[in-house]
């Protein structure tokens, strides 16, 4: 069975996609996380309404993500 | 008696389809889970307001999950 | 005194009657829970603005729910 | 000083009227509840909006409780 | 200092006003409470949009208080 | 390293603005506080909506609380 | 891996920008922050629907925190 930490841990240094409670999507390199889903992204693009901005290395609270995309 | 996550264990590699508190639905098969009802899923389809698409593995947090329905 | 997980003890195999937090409602068979009051359902009808559909079997996340009665 | 599970439990079999988060409130004799302020209520009255059904036993999850009157 | 709970417990038989998270107040005098901020007021007067009305004895859970102003 | 606790303990008597969920703010002395940043504030002026009043004393819960500002 | 945290505490003395959950961004030095993501920063300075106004020292409770950017 995938535990997701585990899926998580795979995903390391690979690109992922984040939907956040607000509706906005995170798109980057996944860094590293903690067993809360905390996350590290690095080179995230942002998109809220169809408007995307470059906002570099991230630290994203697990209770604000809804998925998480492996791309 | 059938415990939620003992449902969920015999699931593992079946579809089922979720509902998420924004109204979002996913419908994949289970890969696997943890103790919080964080899921992975695999070949996923999301719907939402009558739009689909696809959208590969996704690990889903529980506190999101509304519903959980066996396919 | 009557606890609450002993009374949802007593209705394993019952119908009962859920209202959600989203104002859906579902009415199944209890087929069992846990201390979260995670709920397995089956022979699920859902309610949501008059409009029922089949689900079967279901998990429902305890934290989603308002109420259960008895039916 | 009155704790408040010690009003809770002095008020076992007597009439409540429970105030929800979504504004609905319920009105019956109080059979049972634990730690948590989950309560199993009995012979009650649901009024939503000026509406009143009878809902006869429910188990009612502590989070989605504002405030219990005694009457 | 002015421990949260030390000045509750120094406020048991004195009036006081909550605000709720949904906007009601209530004004009553203390008779109780607990650790979680679950509160027991008498001789309650609820005011919810200018309305006032009075309501006895109640148990307000705590995390529906967003402050407790001592009268 | 600034430990928000630390932060605060300093801030003991000396003037705070609270940032409250609702949009409400408290200007205020700190009196006290706890590990859970409920907070007890006195000679507090409530800001909503451009309408000031002057509340006394006053216990805030730690959960409702967006931000602190020293002032 | 990255850890979250560990990347926090690099972030010590460093320019941080955060998105909180009522949209409202801030930008300033970070000076400290505990386990829960609970954050001190300092010279700060607060962006609200285009308005920016200075907030000087500002201790932030974690669970309103969204995502953190390293400047």
């Amino acid at each position: 069975m995938a535990l997701p930490l585990d899926v998580l841990e795979k995903s390391v240094n690979r690109r992922l996609s984040l939907l956040l409670k607000d509706g906005r999507t995170m798109e980057g390199r996944l860094s590293g996380f903690d067993e809360y889903m905390n996350l590290v992204l690095e080179d995230v693009e942002e998109t809220k309404d169809d408007t995307k901005r470059r906002v570099g290395t991230i630290i994203l609270r697990g209770n604000n993500v809804v998925s998480i995309s492996l791309l």
